[in-house]
């Protein structure tokens, strides 16, 4: 098959490559769909020691079963087994895989092998461009269930999210889902703002005042969480997803005095992968068009354009 | 009347100082013991820009009022009508105040002036030195209470608490009250290990095993948060008590690739108060006997004491 091979920092090659071999349980899906991920970037400038080259990266893909059926892909494998999967958090999974991460190949190629049990069907529809969000929307959409739950039931639900990337937009996107009303973002790249506002309805803030109960950093650097130390209110709940940089930026003095809750999130429950499809499905979350698509042999370039800050759509995806 | 001022870094003046005046609804309180607490010492140290000299130090009272009742007090005065308060979050309230910063002075003297709504009268059987513990047991109690809150239902309840000072084995024994079994502590000073276990039936381990599901950070250095980041189990809880130092410690790809919660907490609820205080009476908490007693007179030695590492009951008490 052909695939887009991560080969070195900044350096991707789509060129002949094995085809998957199928584990037992595992189905070969044609990949028709496959978006690009913060995570890919970061691997793609040698910044993710879990991801070494050669590899093939690309973990939100859509596609096609060798029977005919058009699938979204959950890329988290993980023991159905495990104390972790069986209390319905199949994420903390100590044996967890994804696509994209030795030893399991990416969905930047034809095919991919998965377990069955990780695809959920599409329906006529959505496109399968619109199925391959369901991955970064299921962080988002695992990340505001937790944040609601942690909320206190006395606290009004006002929420900020730093970072106008797909995990932000979706995290804004689930919220409303989730009831919500009064949710902002902030997104300091003025042609992605203007992108987010005028095509996705987001509410533009990157001047918010403080106090609001609830702040999402879809961003994870030292100054996404200095900001979100300061603008969220006593009590609130600030919800990490980003893996940006390790280091720095929490308040800490303030999260104690302030009684702050800070919860590091990662992925999603199966549950919340299958959750979030039904809501695309249904139309919470709106028309899911914020793509831009590219075909996988100009993956290059599509990396490159993203790092020079030349995409304004939050997702780009690519077709083999 | 005589108070033991704190005039400057590192100075202690047992002095007169003018009675104090009581506000309406306030109530005089003759004090009879007073702890030392870890913030008197950091103030005492020049460390907190919110208690500058001169000024009386001290919160965790209690004595006689001047109808005769044995009470102890909750030194934290909020207003019972904003938001925060009528949720049930008095420690959150804008308007919080605590003895000993100011406007109000604390209770290393004679007398203090303070709502009659934060007294909590003391029966027969417990002494003014056990019930001047109340103040930093609801420190822990209420940590301990929204840590259980907080940890995954399907969690087994296993906690280690880091730092053996007062707020580390109320948290302890906190914990142990609320049904916990499995709970233990690390104290690297030997002699204060050896009272916690000797004195107090703790059980200290100074290496333990990472995979707990609840880490009880009562120091609150970097190097600690760096501990309880590492001993953590995934989808775990730390709780936050410290003011130790501001910057740095929490391993936050960790906490954000596990999914770990981090709670600030700050202080205590007006039904913790209460709640501790019966937890201390019924005798749920223990002999309460972890105390060392010297003159009020004598304060300023007790701090140098303390600083030096020569005091080894987790808690020194003053007497007027």
């Amino acid at each position: 098959m052909k695939a887009l091979v991560y080969t070195g920092v900044e350096t991707l090659a789509y060129r002949d490559f094995d085809d998957p071999k199928p584990d037992q349980g595992d189905t070969l899906v044609k990949i028709d769909s496959v978006g690009i991920c913060g995570s890919d970037m970061h691997a793609y400038l040698g910044h993710d020691e879990r991801r070494p080259a050669p590899l093939i990266l690309g973990h939100e893909g859509a596609g096609i079963t060798s029977d005919g059926r058009k699938v979204t892909i959950n890329p988290l494998v993980t023991d159905p087994n495990s104390v972790a999967s069986r209390s319905g958090r199949e994420n903390l999974c100590p044996s967890r895989q994804i696509i994209s991460m030795p030893p399991r190949e990416g969905a930047f190629a034809d095919y991919v092998a998965i377990p069955e049990r990780n695809l959920v069907e599409v329906p006529d529809h959505v496109s399968l461009e619109q199925a391959a969000l369901a991955e970064p929307i299921a962080v988002s959409w695992h990340a505001a269930r937790l944040a609601l739950a942690a909320l206190h039931p006395a606290d009004e639900r006002r929420a900020h999210v730093i970072g106008g990337g797909a995990i932000g937009l979706a995290a804004a996107l689930s919220l409303r889902a989730m009831g919500l009303t009064d949710v902002t973002l902030s997104e300091p790249n003025e042609v992605r703002a203007a992108y987010l506002r005028d095509t996705c309805d987001i509410r533009i803030d990157n001047n918010p005042a403080s106090g609001i109960t609830l702040i999402v950093d879809a961003v994870g650097y030292a100054a996404t969480r200095a900001m979100a130390s300061a603008l969220v209110s006593p009590g609130g709940v600030i919800m990490h997803i980003g893996l940006g940089e390790a280091d720095g930026g929490f308040d800490i003095r303030r999260i104690t005095l302030q009684e702050i809750t800070v919860i590091g999130t990662y992925t999603y429950t199966a549950q919340d992968f299958k959750d979030t499809c039904a809501a695309m499905f249904s139309g919470q979350l709106g028309a899911l068009d914020w793509v831009e698509t590219r075909p996988l042999s100009e993956g290059a370039t599509a990396f490159a354009d993203i790092r020079a800050g030349y995409v304004s759509a939050p997702k780009l995806i690519l077709k083999p």
